[in-house]
């Protein structure tokens, strides 16, 4: 009955910050979606349940990259809840952890805090995006939300992109205004404006990052050649675009089933303005060089990122990867 | 974008298993399977994931035990996996652990280790099924299994009946005198006998603990009046039981779609033998009261587990309270 203790590897979100370089984990998530588009990824059904007012969720998958010696390959899930009334008991309204099991033996390996993680493969996924569908000279942004996932788009789209200046909008013009004091990327103006059309007017990529339910970017206000991420859209009854924007763009989605359950494709498909036939790709296709990315400068693109499984476990399984044979990581043992 | 560290309380296996007896263990999961008939308890689908020879299976539920201040409310998974191929590597086939969140919060709040919670509760099933469905002078015992586990649903067993004399029986007639030579039970005597059927001749109480895939276990060496508890079915192909003596019996499961898919009663609905409407009960409608246990002496009861999930995080929740306030307590900060 005896077994002899698991020692799993405990990483904090402050620690995982500091191993993690923006190039490199767009690279890897550049390199997982094309695995996923290319078979290399299981993402198993997920796990939801609400509870006193708010919402957990299990998200499980699987993932192989590469092969021989630097091959990646990594079996995981992330713990993570949405609690609104968190924000009265000044805690916060999002919480995740991630549980990695080693895929060899099946033994529990690691508990990694998952905010830090969270956040980069969030944001890795719109540069990806960006980088196969916006036009390569793309450097005035429309950002729409001024949260920490506002800021993070910003610096990891200016990885693969030359991004130099950014109007910043949000339904709170005080906040705008204190983002585009406060944040400091060198060589990007930031702006706070107050309209978001005019936000949009001679941009180059939008982007979107809120908790919408109802537009807040119009079919009007986008010139041809834009390419747009919605990054905010990621549960039933959320989305940020307006449907007319969605049929007459060129959409790319991370997953399929996940957009039209949960991400912008809900209301152009129930309005009938979009079929799911018409979703030009998912992102890893593109990535996997499978299906072109930006075909012409006067193509209007649109990523609706909802974020998937295999994001979280390749960032986990980079980090495993960074401080392995590390003397100073922390270790429990079970 | 900072947060404030998560603060994870975590047990491993030899401090959970100081902190259990069996009394308290077993009355919890009474508690807990009375509570899922009662409609306190949400089982959510099991995630499951072959890979490199072994599988994974994630097993979250959501349990609320009691009301007011006793109130136990508990939310989490476990995380178990079994790979054959470990046994070549010195290594244990099954690993498990368990990642606890704050029902209140959707904070994520413990990581434990699941062996010893697995082995307990796993045993507990079968006193509780045996406190409702075996004769109350049930004292002698046929074991069909020399694992922990064996030795686990002995030790559970003699809380609730009053068992002098056991018969072990091992496909390795080696392994069963093994067992009966060291376990050493107060008042018990055990003895490895090499036929199963005179194994069965004279007991009140058949224990099934193997992972058998054809019957061990004949219709016609069981008498009136016996109860059987199979436990070790839990995969599609593994059954330890004569299906005529499933067609025989009133027969309690403890989740009816567990036990038609990987239970006992694979075989014999398989057979046309039994009708799923023929099962007697689920063991939380008996520990409810909804539906009597034994109701008379020459009846012939079988208890087949398969193991669910609200037993883990039953198990798991009473630990976490056992341990709350408890200076020694191992955390670690996320």
């Amino acid at each position: 009955m005896a077994h002899k203790p698991l020692q799993l590897t405990v990483l904090d979100d402050a620690t995982i910050r500091a191993l993690l370089t923006w190039p490199d984990v767009i690279d890897l998530i550049d390199a997982a979606f094309a695995a996923d588009a290319r078979g290399g990824v299981t993402v198993l059904p997920v796990v939801g349940h609400s509870l006193n007012g708010g919402r957990y969720s299990i998200k499980t998958s699987h993932l192989q990259l590469g092969e021989g010696e630097d091959a990646l390959e990594v079996f995981g899930l992330k713990m993570g809840s949405y609690f609104p009334g968190n924000a009265a008991r000044h805690l916060p309204t999002h919480s995740a952890a991630m549980l990695l099991g080693d895929p060899r033996t099946g033994q529990p390996s690691a508990l990694l805090a998952a905010n830090a993680i969270t956040e980069y493969r969030t944001a890795a996924a719109g540069a990806v995006a960006a980088r196969h569908l916006a036009r390569a000279d793309a450097s005035v942004v429309a950002l729409f939300g001024t949260g920490g996932q506002a800021r993070a788009q910003l610096e990891a789209l200016r990885q693969v992109r030359p991004v130099q200046e950014v109007r910043v909008w949000s339904r709170s013009h005080e906040r705008a205004e204190h983002f585009a004091q406060t944040v400091r990327l060198p060589g990007v103006t930031l702006r706070a404006v107050r309209d978001g059309q005019a936000a949009c007017d001679g941009a180059d990529l939008v982007v979107t990052v809120t908790p919408a339910e109802v537009p807040i970017v119009l079919r009007d206000w986008i010139a041809p050649g834009t390419h747009v991420n919605a990054m905010g859209s990621d549960a039933p009854g959320k989305h940020e675009l307006d449907p007319a924007l969605l049929a007459a763009a060129t959409v790319v989605v991370d997953r399929q089933a996940q957009s039209l359950a949960m991400g912008e494709l809900q209301q152009p498909v129930a309005l009938g303005l979009l079929n799911p036939n018409d979703i030009y790709a998912e992102l890893g296709e593109v990535c996997a060089a499978l299906r072109p990315g930006r075909q012409s400068d006067d193509q209007i693109t649109v990523f609706d990122s909802t974020g998937v499984s295999f994001q979280d476990t390749a960032l986990a399984g980079m980090v495993l990867r960074l401080v392995r044979g590390q003397q100073a990581v922390r270790t429990v043992l079970l």
